[in-house]
């Protein structure tokens, strides 16, 4: 196991961390002091905030946050911290540039992602437009950000774009889905040679039976480049008598061909325990 | 009127023609002697034949045909006529020829389309792959058909591509589905540079209230182009207390950007009245 | 038997009548040279006419019927006819005079039902408000139409007035539904003293299980007086694996409280069995 | 803003009052005691006591209660109380008198509203009578209660009064409904002369997409009558992936024409985010 | 393919027969005179008649009949018949005798088969008790029938008899459903010592994706004994957007484990394309 | 009161017991250390563990327990106590032996019942089997358990046994249902002379309209034989606009035929009204 490298990776020094607590065995734990944005962080305007795209960028961080404002719009609003856990967000949604009037009108938007790829932060995110899509943007600086084509016809959700190039092509992740709370869901792969024109789409995985994934599975973060294969986080979900459940999992993906699923844990690493 | 051009027409003397009616009015009428293509036209193996794509071609015709087989599984068939109404068709479904084994791996394809473009005949229809998407192939003889990659993500249907480039882009309408007995439906129009990599999805038109389309529309055979703009024939969808009735329209498309509709006719053009 | 006598009867002599086959038992039989209204009478703009409501006048017939066009849009038309059976129907949409616009504006009606009650013809039809809900107009010659006031709150169907004031009171039936191919449906009975404001609603019947009418039932034509009690012909409806399938049946309501059943027949007086 | 004046208001001194919380910037905010009836104020027999109609009455107030038992029947219980705050149920459900024995046979009942117009207190609820609709009733005194004639046929729920006629007429507010958890949902505006029967139905507002009352609104508390409109609180209901969730807003109705709408905040002014 | 036995078979040399028709290479073909039994055989009372179960007894027909009355109840009729297409049916229902008042109560009950065992016949149906489940009775004479115990709890239907012991025990299949129009449907295997107890519960197969069964799949007449396994005609659906569409299949059942299944062809051998 | 006498009970002097509160008038009530299993008993494995099935043997206490682990599967594992309320839970699921390898493949199961009859402790439970229905073992020591026939075709749930023979026969409870969250369901009692053949089933009760238990019902645990007939203790479920809420009540059955309800508690005994 201790020879598993993570390629591409940044030393990140001022990361928050807490060790696990003792008598926890799980792979993954909570932060002590969840949550760590409250849903009221900005006054007077927000109804939660979570979802949140995060990175770390000159010594600080930086994210896009899905924002739901008191109307419950959803909308993505760009935030900076020092630390990882005192945030400042804009209180103004983001305002992509668009050369296309009829793609850059916004009507909303939700589950940003963010992702360094040669030499800039792209952002996807799900992005209506005459149903739910993937909407694709990037900025160089936090500070003007771009709109460019959505990489799909709708009905699509949760595109997650990989941190590099794959064989010369631009690799995202996304699950196709109908235009309301979709009951089915499998992970695709879609390859790209210039982020505008997207093919070559290749089933990834899908939802398990009699499992916390039985209903539908989306990716989740940026995946994890390693000595082993790609790490992906993703999320699946049960359909119980009240309604749908959401658990996080882990899978290792082929490099080079990352639709091919080199391994897939069975049990999840996350699941809904804790109210805050 | 009279002064509408069809354009890039090619003369085809031998076309199947019956005049209208006496007393009727409609717009398009019925051929006195449907069906032409019987159910079983293929002995002992079909169980009903329909959504006929056929083009002229050294003054006779040929076509892709769907015909289900006595399993319901749903395949494509090639076929070919000396006059449009006597038709032979190959008893074996097309085997297409695909570089990729996985995408060549033919599950279930139907709805078929077949186009004239530039040097050959294009095929599309729509695809299983982990879902109904929309297949697409070539042929420059009807002996051997090749396979190229699937135009889009599941899930979709009704995949009808243009006859020419468009601003130097190849343009496909579609309808993004969901995995069954879909209950919505718009079409949107998507671009190519090479028929691998699809973008620039445009949306087009959707259904119309109270109404023969209320419930969903789909792109029906190609557009033809006129001096006024594509005519574009489609069908639409209303749900009855029996299910769902299909009926078929048209619309005005835009030469240069064919998801403008400049003109959509209100009453349909044909409808299921009689029982063949 | 012999003795029941209907009431306020008025000597139709022209009336249409067929005798019944020999070897029909049936309460009710059909007309041997049905369909009496083709589909396509008025030319170029009828989908479909049907659920007519007809009445003697003059020595003559008129009547009111719903006509779909071809955008399968509903509307009432009237037509004249001097034997019940040829029919000219007027190719223009009756256009009621309304004293308040909102609700003089038409978007769609069908379903209509016509009765002389003292000194006019009261029509009354499924009227779409923000809803599928009951119609009232009149007429005095079937030359100008006037509308009332909605006699409910949407969603409701199947709006049908007794023929005379019962207590002093306007009596209708109506089937309060929901906004869509309701799987659900009783008859109620409300009452007014000006055909303009409606109460005193009272439960008249419902469906009945493991029969021709256990999903819903509605009431047909304007019930028929008679010394027993009123006559009333509704419609039921069974869910098939298929869909809704339509019957008729009877029952015979108490002359003063048309809401209490005196009796009703289990078994249905037409269903469905022939194709036109 | 100060200009605004709000009419027909009575000097409430002992009204519970609790200033804004500092840091908190809202239209409204929740009691810091809260919640001010336990579930179980009724001992022994109450599952849950909410929706509460209260009114100011001889310096003290009183109220009509929803409350369901261990059974889980909703039924309808009158409270008194000197401050608002500590208050005292009758145990025994209230009997209304009815002179019709078969309106007056309650079934199950809830989401009462109070209102004095005139001379006396009117109740309505949801009552069920061969499917849920609006009850009507009245006090003088909160001894005797009295009911009247259902305002509508069933399905309807939310019904809600007007404090006093408008252009002679009463004004009730109410939502048309299907029989089960309704997922759809309008106000409208119905007059009456007499608080007998009802019409001039007026379509009032419906939900807004992509917001918190996207799917169904209904209409809250009585309105208070301000000089620049009719001050509605109502609710709004969205459909999560685990059920409906219930939040408030507010709009302001012309004063004579209460069903046209002057304005409509965008968000809501209160949520679910606090568990008791 | 000479050399398959029938086992047990019976000569029946006045069984309703009729050659292939020329052109015809269908596995199963229709009679050229259908229907053999009218909708209206039992005059005034019957609303149609069908998936009956007819044996041979003493050189001619006796069977029990599905008929459905003008009330749309389901009902079983006896009936014989000297040639196996003119048809007399008791115009009464059978009464079934039953040493349990309560199982006895008959509702209603549809879909019978009849097969000889050992020394009497046996007859099975959909039987309703608190939810469709399956009815066992028997005859010896087609006069006096008795019922015993249902086979089943509810849900339950298609329970069809194997027509000898199996291993010492009696064998029976059945479909498993829910309390509608159930969407799903697979064929088990149960198992009786004495016609009252039931266990041993085998799953022999389900649908079939991608074909006319891949809905639910149900048992149809009584296997048949051959030298290489039990022949099964039973019957699948598939789901159009019009409803339920029921084909017929056959499957090999080995002849000491039936519910192991040694073939199953993949065409259906009768579908529904011809109009009665 | 006083009279009623619990046939064959055990002493069990180290049963829990906690004195009901003060204010507290209810019948049953809650233990004020709940929960008494926490969901993480067996480390890094549980995602939690309830619906136990305990009983008292040997001085000690026994268990088996639905346990969740962290994939979702659903499984049994035993458990042992000596106070009844630390428990120490075999971190390895219990592995039946089962004579028949069909039968014995384990898919997953859930919600346990244990009840000695006779010579030995029988275990039911929900067991997959191509659709949930009751499985049926025992053990005579807790160590060793063994498998036998499933009690019933699918779909069935909650199989509750009697803790002795009635009239000579073995009674079990269950719940048909459907292969979801299935929105119906009645008590039935069936009958087997062996455990292995189950017949003669019978009606026992079903959902109570407007109530706690409006949706579905299902056996709790074990019923307790008293002198004035058998007390149950069973499940019900509403479904409210957030899905399923269940609550407990209590019936009292015949002894000699348990399917005859004797009386039923209007109200629920025990409601979720605490988060844990």
């Amino acid at each position: 196991m201790s020879k598993i490298q993570i390629f591409n990776e940044k030393s990140i020094p001022n990361i928050p961390w807490e060790d696990r607590p003792d008598n926890c065995q799980d792979v993954m734990w909570r932060y002590s002091k969840n949550p760590v944005i409250p849903r009221d962080l900005i006054p007077n305007y927000s109804n939660s905030i979570f979802n949140s795209a995060v990175i770390s960028r000159e010594g600080q961080f930086a994210g896009v946050f899905r924002c739901d404002d008191k109307t419950r719009k959803m909308v993505l609003h760009r935030g900076f911290s020092k630390n990882g856990i005192q945030w400042e967000l804009d209180p103004d949604p983001i305002q992509f540039k668009c050369k296309d009037e009829e793609i850059g009108n916004f009507v909303y938007g939700y589950d940003p992602r963010v992702v360094w790829i040669e030499d800039r932060y792209y952002v996807t995110w799900c992005n209506y437009y005459h149903g739910p899509t993937i909407g694709v943007g990037y900025t160089h600086d936090f500070q003007t950000f771009h709109q460019l084509e959505n990489a799909f016809i709708p009905y699509n959700r949760n595109g997650v774009l990989f941190p590099r190039k794959i064989n010369g092509l631009y690799g995202i992740m996304s699950r196709p889905s109908d235009n309301a709370h979709t009951p089915f869901g499998d992970i695709f792969y879609s390859q790209s040679p210039d982020m505008c024109y997207w093919g070559k789409h290749r089933f990834m995985m899908g939802p398990v039976g009699n499992s916390w994934q039985y209903t539908k599975i989306g990716a989740g973060p940026i995946p994890i480049e390693t000595s082993e294969g790609w790490l992906l986080i993703y999320h699946g979900v049960l359909t119980s008598c009240n309604g749908y459940v959401y658990s996080a999992g882990v899978a290792l993906l082929d490099l080079e061909q990352p639709w091919k699923v080199i391994a897939r844990a069975k049990p999840y690493i996350l699941s809904p325990q804790t109210l805050y």
